[in-house]
């Protein structure tokens, strides 16, 4: 415990402090045997972190199950260029499963762990809550309920990352065909359904994010035109997406 | 059973029948109850699917868990612009979980699954699995190990999304295609929009690319057809994209 975690520490508990603990914050605590609640709590331990501690890092370690009392964490991967991307959030009463990733089968993938404000938790062993899981049925349900939610999560987020390209293409498309068009004015005369046409999408949503763009000042629409008002900005969105 | 899907049929199989495949197609076979096997076996169906047929369409059922037997099916997410992103495929011993998502709680998306070949499954329907899960620790430990490894899944899929550029992701796909098909003689039967949908891009932006990588000798294109002409180049340019 500690291993490698800069800025977390033991806090001293009772047996009864734990139990307590237990009792509140694990939702199958009261569908295991008395035998699996000892082992589950006697290993148990209250930790708590400063602002910005690293909880795990990728593969580096497998530190257990962090069950949230007070605070905030935030769970990211990081690209090969370290460029960093939130997956979620977790909160007090969540479960931090994926500090735990080497006991579970199947998963691939490695992700970091920080705090964002003080927290407070309870920390499981990655051994003790893999062999209670492996007895339990309600410990592998509520876990398995866990990993559903972060899935969701993270499938919300790639819902968001395949649909935020469209606004860079789109801001790409727009300055494409000012240059094509000559359009020294900026004015471009193209209906909706043909940028949806040109970009493969539907002209409900173009229409949905030209209105966004307009909210943000880069654009104005009139009846069959648009008018480019705000190129440099358009050039921030685009992007890559420029050719 | 089979209520809004097409192209499926119950193929009749003896008890015997369903309990052989039970025991050599579910891991957790031998750690169920007499009793608990005889439930999963009453309520499971052999059935089979033509190519293409819909197992399982968002939000709008909840098929149960289909245990592939032959064949292959793709699962997707609809983007909101109406794009098909396709998440994982799925091989015989696969379960397909999220065709029974309703279900599993915390489950929060939806996706559809589609087959890409004739596919033979065992049909486990969703309130027999699940009533099964809640007992058995083997059966939930090893749907979380399934849910696991989808999950790894699209977190690679998020890491290509995020990171990788078009090209990468284009070449890798042309080269698992190839695998997939079993095209000995390199040629792909697949169209610019297919892969748009594939790759959650937009067919404009695939034809280009291919057209640069036909510039460069790596394929040849042709009405309806893709032959990879340098697959050695392809693998360079695929690099890390590759699974």
């Amino acid at each position: 415990m500690g291993t490698g975690r800069t800025g977390t520490r033991i806090r001293p508990a009772s047996g009864e402090e734990l139990t307590a603990l237990c009792k509140e914050y694990i939702p199958f605590w009261g569908e295991l045997t008395p035998d699996q609640q000892n082992r589950l709590k006697s290993s148990a331990a209250l930790e708590e972190a400063d602002r910005g501690a690293v909880l795990h890092n990728g593969a580096e370690d497998c530190v257990g199950v962090l069950v949230l009392l007070k605070g905030r964490v935030r769970a990211y991967i990081l690209s090969e260029e370290g460029r960093e991307v939130t997956l979620y959030r977790l909160f007090p009463r969540d479960f931090c499963l994926f500090s735990a990733s080497c006991m579970m089968k199947g998963i691939e993938f490695e992700l970091s762990i920080v705090t964002e404000e003080e927290t407070e938790y309870l920390h499981i062993p990655a051994e003790a809550y893999r062999s209670i899981m492996q007895e339990s049925a309600a410990a592998s349900n509520y876990t398995n309920e866990v990993m559903g939610a972060r899935f969701s999560d993270v499938m919300w987020l790639l819902n968001q990352v395949l649909y935020k390209k469209l606004d860079s293409r789109l801001a790409a498309f727009l300055l494409e065909e000012k240059d094509l068009e000559e359009a020294a004015d900026g004015v471009l005369s193209l209906t909706h359904e043909e940028i949806a046409r040109h970009l493969g999408s539907a002209r409900e949503v173009i229409t949905r994010m030209l209105k966004y763009f307009q909210n943000e000042g880069l654009v104005k629409l009139t009846r069959g035109s648009i008018a480019l008002l705000d190129e440099a900005a358009l050039r921030r969105v685009a992007g890559d997406s420029l050719r």
